[in-house]
């Protein structure tokens, strides 16, 4: 899982963690509206109590080119560019790390001004979330976790309808990935012992900086908890304008502030808890992982696990041999993950409980071409190189061929998920004009990955990371060798057989027998582990009578005798080589991306603003298809009930509405949970040849269908083998109007 | 979550927890086997160190009413009938509880004497337990958790194929009953906060008994402890015959015991550690549930939930909303639950992390007909009555709509579910002379439950309890009601209207709110919460000018004074009456299924014991169709690739095996893994019109079909739309040997 956590293995800035663009449009849109608290936290949290308004979104982004708008933004963009080059200057220098990242620091603000900027100024399409989030609690999608207990945060409950989204999303998931690639999906434990976490990185660097009130022990994220309070500083018309100026620009450099700075602005400030003034801690590391313990005696701690990742890494082997030891495959599993934030907030961004959807693609690291990259070669992408962030240039189009072919992307296997991963995003309803690729900057990159591309969805809160497609090369496979001294490496098959000289420990067994008795074995295992240059030490060792201190697996440390070993030289010829596979890692965060769903298919009849609406794809829309009688006519029934046994065994999911109000009325509810197609039983449908009305979700036309053809009509519409246009070509339109308000 | 659930609500005796049919079963065939220590568990477990041996299963069931069986069993069944009448006798007479625990006791040990022998004396197929378990993890349909990390018993991967079936399992029964009765699927939170698991009785008796070694703190579970300690006793030469006696007797009457009786147990035989020697502390009651803190101040306790039951109890208000008011409904979800067990055992069958797919359907408690009973009631069930396991009487076939009629099972609804539970079980693959639904006996049901059946799986470890079918009466909604106030409950119209006398303490709101300020709004729904009765006392303490007590929801007590209410009385009309619905809850426990499905489907092939595969039906089968070249042939591998194109885009889940083994080994490779159907590119292909074999798993039969037609044709096999024979008979047989073992 790479969408939250490159940092973990690279560095615990808390704010890269989330991707730094997406903080910033965080950081810039909570200044103007605060979280739908009702529908996303019953107990209000602190920092959030201002009202509800209306978000202005900016989504025309191909305007961007206008010459104005180019005009007002040429300063800042080669502001932006002048900071890049600086920091390209100091890396290519060696400069101290400590001035790169305070040049980085400052870029990044740079870039931040640059993006407010550019929001503001692109005519912007209005957009209602209280409406949206009063939508999907009402016919619920969704809802706070335990909401009659009060609930907790970051929790969320999915009803009926995001709950069959979700499972259409999946669906199609595996179909679009696992089927089409025929991967290797697995499921494995969320419950994980620590020494897994341990080897992977997360119980030592999973982590966010916390501050707590000395008495009450209440907990502030140290970040969120300084900006709120720079801000209210701010605000305060007794504040001096310097000391404001100060304030702006703490808040900007936030990010890269080290634990040392971001204390030394505390205390600067003499901060207190906002809800008590009692005094704070220091800032606290806190992990982010829910421990617990495994079994009765509490002797084994666990935790469940941060990411679906490290399930695959540990069952690497068994992978291998499933695919008869060769590469490239790739490993898949959909589950879910878990992470205790500090303060959750932004809904079903940010929770404590998620569903991933991962895929480690394993490769031959000298080899990253792609056998499929030909047929997507052609994808226009919208693509955020770290280049052009550094320049303070927009995102470009391209084509991934050009991409990979100018080394923008290192290699197809990346491009080529990179292209797939747009396919699936749009099949299943992102808006093409609010989703980009943004590449990792040096800075962000863990420090084993070669590159690393984020799928970004442009919602109401800002860019938000929705997938992550990262190149991580060995690093999970070499820690996990690493912990259980189990080697996860794969057999090469050489171009031609290879000759080499070995030189080798050959163990006198009896004699480390009688010396180590129980634990001959791990000696015998680190004599055949020792590479050549600690052979050489050895044998200059036994050979001036001396003892040679061998290192065992668990870290002890046993004399090596001159009896107990003889140094052996011969030749060999090797067919295979032993290699590390590479490993290509695209990440989803389904409810990110269910959450981009929602927004970017929100939509209001015209004319009518409370008639709202979700126009998803019908092959993720939570039902394909409503069956309504006219009116309560007990005619009708007969004909409703052999409809709706009809559509279940054609495997079409559906809903019945019989309730009393008006079609039109009817219409509009199944509009709000995204049926797409409406079955409608009138007095026409009584005669022979008995025939209902068939109606499209957005354009609201409709069609007069013959009953029997009507399955068959609805299941090849929602599995997208013919389109509504073929159907109003072939059927003749039904006239009447719908949009009587009764 | 009925399963393993029905003694959290009743009584907490650990015996019950898992049925104690399965733990009898358990008992009788670990004495003759062991589980496979290598596949179940790395870290060899106390008490099962034996070797293993071939299981004899016991599975001609129908063999049962063979006279002379019957003779020898006639003694055993009259002893078990003897011991039930007198129980019987003991309730009606309402005898003291201990009485009736004791005679209850020893009818459960008459029952186990009687099914020992039933098992023994029935003409047995051999049935090769570690042979399967070494196909299972060969073909990584599963594994143990974090192998390479030395594993952590109760825990398992599965690998690609045993998620492929578990992801096709869980997709058929999604449209089996989600689909086809429109049920309300939702997916909730796996964290849940201590007090909704305090309302459904967890927190307080989720809990089984175990004991510690009081120096290395290694803890056993009790019941096992002591069982297996008392066997050594018997086994060891030295024990004369009375003690011998007496440790059988206890091993019997085990499951009854009490706390204390069970710790006077181990005082008697002086038990110890039998790992260190050391002594023991007594039993301790530890809760099953992990436990985890949610958010950083340690302040908020939570669990992983023990059952997916209790997310829909919490969302019923929101779910019945959803369905506009009507009852009845029914609302499902598939997902993890949790359970520490003290020392998991048995692989699949007892584990720490499960899948779970839970339904509850809420009805009228004065109606539970159901609509599609009609349907369903003609289905032919073995049913295992309380009453006939107090006679000592045998499973019994019936048709569930005159079980329904004699009132054996208690109502449509859920005899119902029965019928749809064993319509599923059988479709996906389970034997069903194998399958058997059991009936709770009074002393095993829930207080509040009225009825309650488990479809159990006869497998190697016996009778196991794969899915419960309960009724629940209005337990769970009654228990979150009263701990949130939240009133859970259903309005059902009249048939007429009805006038009612009312009468209402009317509260003066200026007074209250002076006196009760912030409180006042809990006094005023605790005023508006009193019953008629609750009224009269008010009246009555006014009128003579003295204060009432008034209970608030959290509990505390405040003083009413005369000044603040006044009693009206008046008359209203109803049009509907509130009702708490009733709930009947269909409970799987997929991994137990799973495992009942993989030994029901375990084939050798006849003459090759060698030879084993899976027989599991197409619809659940990891990998639909085999495709395979004749030869490492050139000219194939076109064929191949675009057959395989075909397969994908007709949704065809299929594995390309052009390794370089011989055609019949790689058959036996793909029918291990459970491949239906397997296609075979040879040179006959190449001539047009292009043609291949295909070949069905079980029979190993062969016909030869236009490559045209075949992603069609295992299209349609894969769905059960077509049979083999029909298949077999329109197109030409390929007659061609498989079987060279090459």
């Amino acid at each position: 899982m790479q969408i939250f956590l490159h940092t973990v293995r690279a560095t615990c800035k808390f704010g890269a963690r989330y991707g730094i663009k997406y903080l910033r449009f965080l950081d810039q849109i909570s200044r103007n509206l605060a979280v739908s608290s009702r529908l996303y936290s019953e107990t209000p949290q602190w920092g959030s109590k201002k009202k509800h308004r209306k978000v202005k979104l900016h989504f025309q982004l191909q305007s961007m080119a206008d010459p104005k708008i180019e005009e007002v933004l040429a300063p800042l963009r080669s502001s932006v560019k002048e900071q890049g080059d600086l920091v390209r200057k100091l890396k290519s220098d060696g400069a101290p790390d400590f001035d790169v990242k305070k040049a980085v620091a400052e870029l990044k603000a740079r870039k931040k001004l640059l993006e407010d900027k550019e929001l503001s100024l692109i005519p912007s399409a209005s957009f209602d979330r209280a409406k949206m989030e009063d939508l999907l609690k009402r016919r619920f999608f969704l809802d706070q976790s335990f909401a009659i207990y009060g609930g907790i945060t970051g929790q969320y409950d999915f009803g009926p309808m995001g709950c069959a989204l979700k499972s259409n999303f999946l669906s199609v998931w595996r179909s679009f990935f696992v089927l089409e690639e025929q991967m290797l999906e697995v499921d494995c434990s969320i419950l994980t012992p620590e020494p897994v976490l341990k080897a992977s990185g997360h119980v030592d660097r999973f982590a966010d900086l916390m501050i707590k009130d000395v008495k009450t022990g209440e907990c502030f994220r140290l970040d969120h908890f300084i900006k709120a309070h720079l801000e209210k500083v701010s605000l305060d018309k007794k504040t001096d304008e310097s000391l404001r100026a100060e304030c702006q620009d703490i808040i900007i450099k936030l990010d890269g502030m080290s634990k040392q700075e971001l204390a030394a602005v505390v205390s600067r400030f003499n901060m207190k808890s906002p809800i008590t003034g009692n005094d704070l801690t220091e800032p606290i590391e806190f992990n982010l992982m829910f421990a617990t313990q495994i079994g009765p005696s509490g002797l084994i701690k666990g935790f469940l696990r941060p990411e679906t990742a490290q399930g695959i890494f540990v069952n690497f082997k068994r992978l291998l041999e499933f695919n008869s030891g060769k590469l490239p495959f790739a490993a898949a599993q959909i589950g879910n993950a878990f992470r205790n934030e500090i303060s959750p907030r932004s809904g079903l961004i940010r929770v404590r409980e998620f569903t991933m959807a991962e895929i480690e693609h394993f490769c031959d690291p000298n080899d990253k071409n792609h056998p499929k990259f030909e047929s997507v070669k052609h994808t226009k992408m919208h693509l955020y190189s770290a280049c052009s962030q550094m320049d303070g240039k927009s995102a470009e189009y391209m084509e991934i061929g050009e991409a990979v072919k100018t080394g923008l992307v290192d290699n197809e296997t990346l491009g080529y998920f990179m292209a797939r991963i747009q396919q699936f995003l749009l099949k299943v309803g992102i808006d093409p004009a609010k989703l980009r690729f943004r590449q990792h900057m040096g800075n962000e990159m863990a420090h084993y990955a070669c590159d690393c591309w984020d799928a970004e969805c442009l919602t109401s809160y800002g860019w938000i990371e929705c997938v992550g497609c990262a190149d991580r090369s060995a690093y999970d496979l070499t820690q996990h060798t690493k912990a259980t001294g189990v080697r996860l490496i794969a057999e090469k098959k050489l171009a031609e057989p290879k000759v080499v000289d070995v030189v080798e420990a050959f163990p006198n067994k009896g004699v480390l027998g009688k010396a180590f008795k129980k634990e001959a074995k791990a000696v015998l295992d680190a004599l055949a582990a020792l590479n050549k240059n600690e052979i050489a030490v050895l044998e200059g060792k036994i050979s001036k009578n001396e003892d040679y201190d061998l290192v065992l697996h668990d870290g002890a440390s046993i004399k090596i005798t001159k009896d107990m070993v003889s140094i052996k030289r011969y030749q060999k010829t090797l067919h295979v080589e032993e290699i590390t596979p590479s490993v290509v890692e695209p990440s989803f965060g389904v409810g990110r991306v269910m959450y981009s769903l929602f927004e970017h298919n929100f939509r209001m009849r015209e004319g009518d603003e409370q008639r709202t609406y979700l126009s998803l794809p019908p092959a993720v829309s939570p039902l394909k298809c409503s069956v309504l009688p006219l009116s309560g006519n007990t005619e009708f029934t007969p004909f409703i009930k052999k409809l709706s046994q009809d559509l279940t065994a054609f495997d079409i999911s559906h809903r019945v509405d019989d309730s009393s109000g008006s079609i039109g009325r009817r219409y509009a509810r199944t509009d709000e949970i995204a049926i797409p197609f409406g079955i409608t039983i009138d007095f026409d449908s009584l005669k022979t040849p008995h025939t209902a009305t068939l109606r499209e979700r957005d354009s609201m036309d409709q069609v007069r269908i013959n009953l029997d053809e009507l399955p068959t009509v609805v299941k090849d519409l929602s599995l997208c083998k013919i389109t509504w246009a073929e159907v109003a070509q072939k059927y003749p339109k039904f006239e009447q109007q719908e949009n009587a308000k009764a």
